[in-house]
């Protein structure tokens, strides 16, 4: 008989997780109460943020408990209703976690629209990588015609649609990644200017090369080297959204002196630069917007996407670990069934 | 024979100027020509800011030159006029400079009103200092009613400013100065609900003591101590304002490690902080509504204002020094005729 399969936070990672901390168990399917539904999870999205929330430390959300599934949102279909708006065979969306069946009530659930975009965009281009891409450059990065953007994290799921978006504002527009692929990628198929490899020896003279007028507006995702190079190119004013630091997330000891915060916050004040921290969840007033501006941009082909779909939950710490050391080729999903 | 008094900057300082960086001199009184006018200085104004003006490091003014008469604004009469609209006995304000006569044109000079406030009130609670509490408090700042505002180097110039405008806005406003004196002060003049002392040796617990909900707006004039106190509080969704940092002014070498650079990205990501530099004169536009603002507020007794007044202009290094050491009292300025 079928058994759900899900993946708990069995201990807290100390540095990159493994299979002693997310472990994958098979427990009964559960049955759903009055008013509930049980899913069947067709894809899980995997994303960059999920590392935070093994850590015991305060943070936007409160942390997993040892024992949790791990947290993870999924389109799935529902396979038993007790519940009138929704039905057997409808496609939903929820953060459902890391298993392959869960049992929900419908105020945690999102309806998806197959024929605005395929299922597994719903956690991607058109989901909440998507949006965040949205929300980080239009609210707090503000881009102007004619000014220079750069992405780090350029090809991933964030990082791909802020370069699109940009571009259709009329900025210069350069990505930064850590694969000649990736960086092909992103000046082939979404049109970015340039994107320069952050592994290169000589990185910041490409970066430089590569933003002739300066820097205007970073999308924060990486932290690390990327953020010491372009810290050393913005121009006055430039915005700064602060969306990860995916180059920190493992970290387990902060690096030696000597203390930078001083010259940063010097440099701050000359340079009028603002910084901005930011979820997306925090903006759900644009969702709306948000959706009717990305199914417009998916059907006219101005905003393409790129997926990188690993089958079967059993691979998902696997692919998990690739996506913090950014062997991923786009946003990263698991096909559950 | 009367002769111009100046100071001109002979060396350039590391750590704290003095006489050999800064020296006063005697020439001749300049000839206006063709358009120009002559000016007697009347008051000058001292502010930190100006210490950054004698490094030759990029920063958002071209650094002086030695032998160039220091920079800062004064109030001072006209005593010639080769041009129309200006006339002898006239209060005019502008960057004349550390000298007691001076030579310019009248697109440098703005023509003070001494019905709104009296002449060495425009280079404070009415001039650059107030507008830079305004700017930044009202435009970067954006204090919300019951939300808890800390200003730091709160009975200064600049800090004064800011908190009675954050009381205008129903704040909670919480000042942090480095003496007995200046802490009663505020609350007793300016009607701040708390000031806490910073040379206090338990001044981390007195700031969280004065501050039981947190701290959702700092205005950053100092760094330092204060800056790393005030970090440990600050809420979700929290702006800083960043106005100065005097505590580094004179600083010489970086501190000692760790590289809290990064946790401190850390913290901007997780609590959606925003960090804004800014400099008055980027924002010009709002100055007449500034100059209506305040005067009325002058007027009406909403805010006060105190000024620390040194007489002549052999006072002016001395006087500067103590600025950067906080040893005067509210806004500092130099009586030179």
């Amino acid at each position: 008989m079928e058994k759900n399969r899900r993946y708990i936070l069995a201990d807290r990672p100390v540095g990159m997780p493994d299979e002693t901390h997310l472990k994958l168990e098979e427990v009964e399917i559960p049955e759903p109460g009055p008013n509930e539904v049980l899913l069947k999870t067709r894809y899980l999205s995997l994303d960059p943020y999920m590392r935070g929330r093994m850590n015991d430390t305060a943070s936007y959300a409160t942390p997993l408990q040892l024992g949790d599934v791990m947290t993870g949102e999924a389109v799935s279909e529902v396979v038993t209703s007790n519940q009138p708006d929704l039905k057997p065979g409808d496609l939903v969306m929820g953060r459902t976690g890391w298993q392959t069946y869960s049992v929900t009530t419908p105020e945690n659930l999102t309806r998806i629209d197959p024929s605005l975009a395929p299922p597994s965009a719903w956690l991607g281009v058109i989901g909440m990588p998507g949006f965040t891409a949205y929300v980080g450059l239009l609210e707090f990065g503000k881009p102007k015609a004619g000014e220079t953007v750069v992405v780090s994290a350029a090809s991933g799921a964030v990082g791909q649609v802020v370069g699109q978006i940009a571009k259709m504002k009329g900025c210069r527009v350069v990505g930064v990644a850590g694969a000649e692929d990736k960086c092909r990628h992103v000046v082939d198929q979404y049109g970015f200017d340039a994107c320069v490899n952050y592994k290169d020896e000589d990185f910041p003279e490409q970066l430089k090369a590569a933003c002739p007028d300066g820097i205007d507006v970073y999308f924060e995702n990486v932290g690390g080297k990327v953020f010491d190079a372009v810290m050393t190119l913005v121009n006055n004013f430039a915005r700064i959204p602060v969306c990860g630091r995916i180059a920190h997330y493992n970290q387990t000891s902060l690096p030696e002196g000597p203390d930078r915060l001083i010259p940063f916050m010097g440099q701050i004040l000359i340079k009028r630069l603002m910084f901005r921290g930011f979820i997306q969840s925090d903006h759900s007033e644009l969702l709306p917007a948000f959706r009717q501006d990305m199914a417009q941009w998916l059907r006219d082909g101005t905003v393409s996407y790129q997926e990188d779909v690993v089958e079967g939950i059993e691979n998902a710490l696997t692919a998990f670990q690739g996506l913090l050391q950014g062997r991923n080729r786009g946003k990263l999903v698991v096909k559950v069934s």
